[in-house]
């Protein structure tokens, strides 16, 4: 296996395949097979046979994928088989819900600390976490060694705070604001942006 | 054209190169090629071609795609050259995010309403709008047509909630909370999930 050379379009898709071979583990299902999965999924059986064997051979001819093994496989592909220490990079209303967000839990990922630049809300509690000064911003997430940050500031903010993300040696961001960000190419974005995913949606109304 | 033949798989790409493509409209590009957009967006140019030609014929071999002929083009396939409202359910950190995100201009949506069931809220303002009682929700959201829902309730209340919704007339419903929908088969469902676009990422970390 040659990380290099796997589309990142198949890797996009894993994440939709773990999720839903998570909801049927959590219902007790034992084993799937390509169709099941795709029908969950809406994506074609051959599409999901071919973007697995990519890593190797999970499944069986004739009795489909073990689910609870084709869970760890996916977890440990996409390195989630451990846990991710993640910034929040703006208090605002997408930074409480994100820090209050229960969706994380067994996904690989821990909100670890919450920054802000507005003196009102440094000292703060949202839940368990301390707003701290984005001042310290750099500094700290060097230290702590943070990669994964989910920067929730306002559209004007989005492009000087990235850098400074970029400095503190963040490798992944997750960006909430609707503009694109330049950062170096080893520095992956994905944008979150829930127009998107309505305009998914509208082609079938 | 028959839309019951494309593969849901290719709709959901076609957000993601309208994205880019306004994106390169803004900085004043005029026209792009299957390679460029394909570097864009992480998807491989023959994808691309193979994606849009489903639509018909809109790049010329050579000179490539014109990039507002191909956006007026994506807008009508995906129905979004019109302007469609948009109920909040929950007016939480995540609803009042939706309530005054800045995204949806010029692509498609306008939030129109925003329920919550806590009185406490009920009456009170989110930017433009009032907070309106749940309790009417179904009646309001008839009465005004709309088609097109994003479920920002906590998890437990989410299915109750979209079950309100679907008798409502609802048929596209952008799910925030982290747990997966029961909904009759013409209406259409997004999940929307920090955890899989995060996943997305760690693989290449």
């Amino acid at each position: 296996m040659n990380a290099n050379k796997i589309p990142d379009i198949i890797i996009g898709r894993l994440p939709i395949y773990l999720r839903a071979l998570q909801r049927m583990a959590d219902k007790g299902v034992q084993t799937t097979s390509s169709q099941e999965l795709g029908e969950r999924v809406g994506i074609s059986a051959a599409q999901i046979r071919k973007d697995i064997s990519q890593f190797g051979e999970f499944g069986k001819q004739g009795t489909g994928y073990r689910i609870s093994f084709l869970i760890d496989k996916l977890r440990e592909i996409m390195k989630i088989d451990r846990i991710w220490d993640v910034a929040i990079v703006g208090a605002g209303d997408m930074g409480h819900a994100l820090a209050r967000y229960q969706g994380f839990v067994n996904r690989g990922f821990r909100v670890a600390m919450v920054f802000d630049n507005d003196q009102a809300k440094v000292g703060q509690q949202i839940g368990d976490f301390t707003i701290k000064d984005i001042s310290g911003m750099i500094e700290e997430i060097q230290q702590a060694g943070v990669k994964v940050a989910m920067l929730t500031v306002p559209a004007p903010a989005a492009q000087g705070t990235a850098e400074m993300l970029v400095k503190a040696g963040v490798k992944a961001i997750l960006n909430y604001a609707p503009i694109s960000l330049n950062v170096p190419e080893d520095v992956r974005v994905q944008h979150i942006d829930p127009a998107t995913h309505l305009q998914r949606m509208t082609y079938y109304l």
